[in-house]
């Protein structure tokens, strides 16, 4: 049985882990070919050891790091540090760690950004799970212009 | 015996080993099932490498990294070298450190600055005790916007 | 069998591993001497650790990192990260990975963006062979101004 | 016999290594605990493999990292560069290299530079020191606002 | 026998690696005590794993990093990388690697670039060698101000 690493921290003002759970345990595959542990961490600058953690102690196959920088200044500065963290992560373990943040200053009201968590962490759940088991949906979409939380940005054409 | 690594600096203008090591002597597992190590540094450049070698030397479980950057600007690239290096160190240890840095400028006064030491560094004290023994505290607190040292910033809402 | 790694995203407004594969088919020593694997991640910050697996799962000997960075600030940071984790993954493998990033605002229109990447795809593919196959050919360039996507600098001259 | 390592740079301005060198063999403990290295790199980007050399090849059992960025915006970026070279290798040899940067725009004048070179150098000898022999000392200047070059900032207080 | 890396790119407008041959040849213990490997790759991040490879495949005891930022605003955050990349080979294969870039806006005119860059690379390659052969002259040098490039700032003086 597949594990995947579902962490979030206490930071954020969603519950992001919630919806990444919700999204793969709708997946047919759920508990006959993979299963989920969740860890909940207090910011977003602790994710990467807790996704390293669970790789290499509970050999989770792909990890979701779900992490929510405020809209301080220095908010984005330590973003930049997770996201590093994160990146160090992944090559250190050959795994792939899908780094979801929602930065809260993309939006304006609570209700749009519990809308934008949503849409992000939902469609980043299912990219983990195509890319355990369905890793040709990636293909047939390379150069799509595809995004998470807002609209896709469509591939660019001539005409 | 656990052991939690508590790690300060010179340069700071607050003890703040002080109070994380009072907030962690509270609980009733205190040299029941962890005892304390307090090593302080020169500056917080250097809490990276100590908290990495209470670790590897003497099996820390868990690490504070207690730092305060000061003023000037040359402070704030040496703050994010600083955390740089305490990433690092969780990850090649497979450990966590929490970061808890009071930076000078985030108050006015002294007082201010006592008061915000004091309440950010017993509550991540408080969360390096609940990573080890009680990790089910923090997944009840997803998503719920809590802060360290100022008030919580609470969940997102539609209301 | 040598394999050359071609890995691009979804995120990409233009199908980058399509003209990398091309590129590389083009060379008689393809199916002689080395064969293609290509890999599609969602965003240009998954790259690094892809070509990484590839090199140690699949002993590609060299590999293109095929990405577009978008027009928000926010992407500038974001490609940074991507390409400090092609560099460590590089480093860790002792392995060439090529980064081929088009940047979406180097360009006006989409047509341009096509013709770019186009270019640049292209000759960065070579460049792959031609390091593998003919070194030759880059030290006869030593200095000469090459670049890719657009016109050659040239050397600099005294007339 | 312990080993401190002393490196310094021909970049600089002022003979840091000799300041440190100095203070260094004012202990009781030179020649009899301890002895000294030196080696002397071109610039401050050198210094951190020059550190890990003679922690790995040496067994210095710590090292001071003498340097002085210039002047210009890009020396700055250099600096940064350097600093997280040396961080990186304090996490690589668990051993503590003590960072002791000067720059040059901190002063005005010539003499207020060679000044401040000595007292800045100094100060990290002695902690250097401290750090092997007396971490005592340390513990008990937690949190006073210790600084090397200029005045101590001195704790905070709610007088 | 000793090797000495040169790794120099394409990118570049001035063919560097010929400047360090030719210096590194007029030493007497050419081809008595060492020889010369070069590679040309294609772009400035390119040259860390280049080094790298020649030291851990070729033994090389020192290498030379030859690159030219360009003009744009990208190019500086590319030579950022690069200087990163390289830093970190260093780190991990414990020998130095002489990064000698010139940037291209340091001066305004191609035959300016030609004499900066000619003076550069050959005193860059002469610190190679005295780091491997002389490390006294490098000694006695500590704290002169010694620049590669432009004139020497000298050391600083009280009078």
């Amino acid at each position: 049985m597949d594990l995947i690493a579902v962490v979030d921290t206490m930071f954020a003002r969603v519950d992001m882990g919630a919806f990444a759970i919700d999204e793969l345990q709708k997946s047919e595959r759920f508990e006959l070919d993979f299963t989920i542990k969740r860890v909940t961490v207090p910011g977003f600058k602790d994710l990467a050891v807790e996704c390293k953690r669970l790789i290499e102690f509970y050999n989770a196959k792909v990890a979701l790091a779900l992490g929510m920088p405020g809209k301080a200044e220095i908010d984005q500065v330590c973003a930049h540090e997770a996201s590093q963290g994160i990146m160090m992560a992944q090559l250190l373990t050959n795994t792939h760690i899908l780094e979801v943040f929602v930065h809260e200053n993309e939006v304006k009201t609570d209700a749009e950004l519990i809308k934008l968590v949503e849409n992000r962490v939902r469609r980043h759940a299912k990219n983990a799970y195509d890319m355990l088991y369905n890793p040709k949906v990636l293909i047939d979409n390379a150069g799509k212009g595809i995004r998470q939380g807002f609209d896709d940005a469509g591939p660019a054409t001539t005409e």
